[in-house]
């Protein structure tokens, strides 16, 4: 981003935070200045990438990232730091090779799904069948029967979420329904908006009425050969060897930290990003951003000594990749204080400039956060309109519990999204620093806000049905 | 590209051509008409591809292409078509792995860059130091000794080559020049244009006087790694394993294929590229792109039944990417008959839609393609300017044989180039069609013009001393 993209954008950010009332009115803009100028949020999430690494659940790295944001919060002089124990999946990649084997020989660039059975030893052998759908494949019918089916359906950036949220069951449900036709492994052309010959990543699962078979994600290029190769006519045949393996469920844990409101045991606005991450990369759009702008945000809204009317409290959660642990954890740990959670915003859309909030609440929402964000509903540079706040706040709705998601420019998001390329340098510090102030300085105008937002209708379970991510991703 | 793109090449390719002298330009414009509305070239490379796969010298790959090549043109109905034999390197790539072992524990996307010896089996480990310039690193004397060098040296999207020119002297010399001070590894950033955790291999060179030491690329985001690790003032230690293999030199050909002039015995203008390509992917933009482009524009040609005053050759030139044997056998095979060729047009600058080109020529050869095509030169679109024609074709300079390179958009060329993802999916078929109707518009235009292009000064051995890519590379 140019500085002049980050000046106008604090400009209207000044601006509109100018015409709340007054008290709040010069925090907020100190807020947003400090944050602006400040460079933390890309020292954190430099450390919880270059030093800690990839974070998938079950590893040191994750449990090394838990102990040392706690540390961090602690440090920064935050109140009743803690952590909060959770059970996650512990799923291990183990040794991956994929090769189409006819009519020609190559190299696949393959990955294994997360939560796949391995192959035996000596990998799986079969004739490919092609399907964009699940329709498609049903439609196949007899067909399946012994085959590998390939799930390509290109993902393209035509849309607000490059058509992720519609292609996501295909790498989630598709081994089983690959497997309820007599197909015996299931590869996904990758959920990818960049072609690089790199396999993305992600969760699947099993469903409990078909037989598991492997599941494994190649890389587009892979996938539009093979779908060359079967247009002509011939059989295509794949190999593939999966190695991974999941094993008992480990100990992980939310990280939890408030900046207590003057109101003691009243209410409490939640900020929150996870700290999980795929094993193939370092995790920095997904979502080490996330929690660097949350860390970020209470350091900020800390060192200006103020005492907001609620609690802000930051939860760092685990395992949001392939389990959700850690946001049913927080939901069911604090059922008994879902009625003073009065907003939950969350950041897991990557680094990029802030381009606005998504609000799932009750009528009125989006016009209150407008009232309080007035010069930048519906600016270019900054939107305010309905929409999902995240995947670890989703269990909170269960509660009623206003949900907020801190929207960044995902133009490149899903380039790199799950794959070996979600690494540091994708981040630009100057664009970090801007959310840090967007999520900050709303935090705090929810938190000094003389009413709450209106609730939206509880919803039990809305997370199993909703795609993994924001409808943004 | 868009169909009024195409349309308006289209347009100014005929509205130029119709300036011509009457008889050519009539057949210029069919030309360019039937080599529009084709997609044979396209065909030509999914087969060389999809079909034939990666070419490196000394592969069964390039041999198939060759006799592939050879049968394809014998059926177009060419004249004298033959190969001519061409001893080759035989470089073959085995195991690679690479990992960051200190400060972090973490994988290195790394592969060998062609021609590099292997390493013990074991690996070699040892502490890196880096250097973005042989000065920076001479300048570093005996901090270089026992160490692995890093070249780091960014290529970026801000000039015509894209940088690659000024850093490609990094990959193939960078061994010898850490060598010589000591240095017991070689690792260079990859020199690629996007970031997608792929490294990008190519050709090195040892020097006579220094010892040899394995050389590796390292994808852009593993250099930037350990660029971060080694600022922050921390040893960081690095292991690589190569199993490379140099095996005795392999028969390989040039595949030669002639529509006959009306002067048996007469000049020349010849058209080539380069059949070969890296062994990381299947050679689609390098030079996959150009085969194809010369092919089809032999058989548009030939489609039209007429005789040129003058033959029009096609060489499909063999090891271009680590030898250039296939370019300096032909000059050599052939170098009684330099006097008779007029012109050489070399296309080894991918699939992308058509620039211009760049002309090598005596004085007043640019202006005399001006004439040719009057309606191009200094449009947008299209360009006529002085620069280099391939590399392939550079050893005919010592002949004092005019150049001419057909330039394509080489907007993402760097992206791809020698990395696994130089697939057929990065050509669309049209922009490739355009390329056949710049090629053999031009190649016609030469062999029927009345005079032929000014020859420039004899250059002995300037393919040793110029990049191994043209400019626009």
């Amino acid at each position: 981003m140019s500085g002049s993209r980050v000046a106008t954008l604090f400009t209207v950010l000044a601006a509109g935070l100018s015409l709340g009332c007054p008290p709040q009115d010069t925090r907020t803009r100190e807020i947003v200045e400090r944050a602006t100028a400040g460079r933390g949020a890309y020292a954190t999430l430099a450390h919880l990438t270059d030093r800690i690494g990839p974070r998938l659940s079950g590893s040191d790295g994750l449990e090394k990232a838990v102990a040392w944001t706690k540390g961090e919060l602690e440090t920064a002089g935050l109140d009743g730091v803690h952590t909060e124990k959770v059970m996650v999946p512990h799923w291990i990649r183990g040794v991956e090779t994929g090769r189409l084997v006819a009519p020609v020989d190559r190299p696949l660039a393959l990955t294994a799904l997360g939560g796949s059975i391995a192959t035996p030893p000596g990998g799986i052998e079969a004739e490919v069948i092609e399907a964009s759908s699940f329709d498609e494949l049903k439609a196949a019918g007899d067909r399946v029967k012994g085959k590998i089916v390939l799930y390509n359906k290109p993902i393209l950036p035509n849309s607000e979420d490059h058509g992720y949220g519609s292609a996501v069951k295909l790498r989630t449900e598709g081994a089983s329904e690959a497997a309820r036709l007599g197909g015996v492994g299931s590869m996904v052309r990758s959920l990818g908006t960049a072609s690089f010959r790199i396999p993305h990543t992600g969760a699947m699962r099993y469903k409990d009425d078909a037989p598991k078979v492997p599941a494994a994600a190649i890389s587009a290029e892979d996938a539009e050969l093979v779908h060359r190769l079967i247009s002509s006519g011939e059989p295509v045949r794949v190999r593939f060897t999966l190695g991974c393996e999941t094993l008992p469920d480990a100990e992980s844990a939310n990280v939890v930290a408030d900046l207590r409101g003057r109101e003691p045991g009243g209410e409490i606005v939640l900020i929150g990003a996870h700290l999980d991450s795929w094993d193939l990369a370092t995790g920095a759009i997904d979502d080490g951003a996330g929690v660097a702008i949350v860390m970020e945000s209470m350091r900020v809204l800390k060192s200006l000594g103020a005492v907001p009317r609620r609690t802000i409290r930051a939860v760092l959660f685990t395992n949001e990749e392939n389990g959700l642990k850690g946001g049913k954890g927080y939901a069911a740990d604090h059922q008994g204080d879902w009625a003073r959670h009065v907003a939950a915003i969350e950041s897991d859309s990557g680094g990029g400039r802030p381009k606005g909030f998504t609000v799932k609440a009750g009528e009125g929402g989006v016009e209150m956060i407008e009232r309080l964000f007035p010069g930048l509903s519906g600016s270019p540079d900054f939107d305010i309109k309905k929409g999902g706040g995240g995947a670890d706040i989703g269990p909170l709705l269960a509660g009623g519990v206003p949900q907020i998601g801190l929207r960044q420019d995902g133009t490149h998001y899903f380039d790199w999204h799950h794959s070996p390329a979600d690494t540091l340098d994708k981040i630009d510090p100057e664009e970090l620093s801007l959310n840090v102030a967007a999520m900050a300085a709303l935090a705090w105008e929810l938190a000094e806000a003389p009413g709450t937002l209106p609730r939206p209708a509880p919803e039990v379970d809305a997370e199993e049905t909703a795609p993994a991510k924001p409808a943004v991703k």
